[in-house]
């Protein structure tokens, strides 16, 4: 029987913060990756147009026959999670839930702040979630429109995503938090500026990182692991919409992979 | 509607330790909880029995009208999870998956050592799971019978604990590991003479608390979690085969619950 793989999606390189922790925790799987670079961000858009969207890279990894999606971007899950988890037969995971989980479970003095793209802030779906678990616990979130460009133009590592991300946290630094989920599967990148400006004491959630114990969760449970007695090896295939080159360049650095395929993909557009 | 609770079953106390963090991260869930005390400890016994008897609980549980099982003991998730699964219409959920998933996350060296009784060791569950996740995982298990009888008899605390942890771990130390699986829920209330001993090189990775994540992922998942605007507040109950009053001595010492009820639960015996 051939292998079948899981499905992510992102409105970027995002969601390859997710795949990095797949690659570690379950390196049987195969994993099937779809980036809409070319309509990137998602986060300034209307609901419904991310939703679109989203529904589009989702019936272009259904061709590819996964058997689980995961839709590795907080503003797409915060949009279409809900309508795309009812309509498929396939099991669906957001990072959403996994993040406000792992916040919970992290937090000492039940203070927790959120970053995250303006579609995701503005859903409110981090505090929704957080309360419906535990209803005492005080979240704060903020709207960090510019850390998605900095990562998609590869800048991620230049003094000036150091000053960003400085301006951007500044009032978030004396509100007494001692979690933050980091609410865009585009921040990991920015990781090492985020820590050192918040400073140690606050311990950050990686909502994709936590995605991946979820998605091992499931796989378990509905028995769609695959066994490391599987002769076929996994398969790694990504796609995007925008420029592969630019792709490969983020990707190849951040998974360590030298050697990787990068497709054109064509969404309805 | 009635809130339904969670079931928990372990062969005595050790559960408490899963239901420690289920009350912490889980706050608006109830939760039933059985310890069969009067037969304690599980891991000499041979499997067969062990798996009559966690039917025996779980039929218990099930009259309580439980939304969810947690076999909250490795011996018992080790000899009936797979029969108790395929059984039930409700979600049923063992400790020793989400250990050994923790784990692979955690370990650096790929060096993961496990600690469990006698049974658990002998089903060779832990380096099953592991392997089938990550085949180049190195995996050293080690049998601790003399550990469950220490919690049970609250003499977790005093020097002989400290004298035997020491004992039965000496080999351990010099094997190479970075992450231990406490892989008995009675052991978590060893962990302060555990680290200790091992080392703060060592990570601990708590397969009960572990479960907490799993659960809750489930619950989300089937959307059975409990909303924290239900009106009806979380109730939780214990039962024991054994005696009550020693029960309630450690359970209200590890849950930090003044008032509790312990009621007598008499199983097919």
């Amino acid at each position: 029987m051939k292998k079948q793989g899981i499905g992510f999606i992102d409105s970027g390189v995002g969601g390859l913060t997710v795949v990095k922790e797949a690659m570690r925790q379950l390196p049987n799987e195969s994993i099937y990756y779809l980036g809409d670079t070319a309509r990137c961000p998602y986060g300034p858009r209307p609901e419904e147009q991310v939703r679109q969207f989203t529904w589009e890279m989702t019936h272009f990894l259904l061709e590819k026959d996964i058997k689980m999606l995961v839709i590795a971007c907080n503003t797409a899950t915060a949009a279409a999670l809900e309508d795309i988890k009812k309509k498929l037969a396939i099991p669906v995971v957001g990072v959403i839930l996994p993040g406000s989980r792992a916040a919970i479970k992290a937090t000492k003095n039940n203070q927790i702040g959120v970053i995250a793209t303006a579609g995701t802030v503005k859903s409110e779906m981090y505090p929704k979630m957080i309360h419906e678990k535990d209803a005492t616990a005080k979240v704060a979130s903020l709207a960090c429109p510019k850390f998605v460009p900095l990562v998609e133009s590869n800048s991620y590592h230049s003094p000036v995503a150091k000053k960003v991300v400085a301006e951007t946290l500044q009032n978030l630094q004396t509100s007494g938090i001692d979690t933050l989920i980091l609410g865009c599967t585009h921040y990991p990148l920015l990781r090492p500026i985020i820590q050192n400006v918040m400073g140690n004491q606050v311990t950050l959630i990686d909502s994709g990182a936590e995605t991946i114990s979820e998605v091992s969760t499931l796989l378990d449970y509905f028995d769609l692991a695959e066994k490391s007695d599987c002769s076929e090896p996994a398969e790694r295939r990504f796609y995007t919409t925008g420029s592969t080159q630019l792709f490969k360049e983020i990707a190849s650095e951040w998974l360590k992979i030298e050697e990787m395929s990068v497709e054109q993909a064509k969404l309805g557009f």
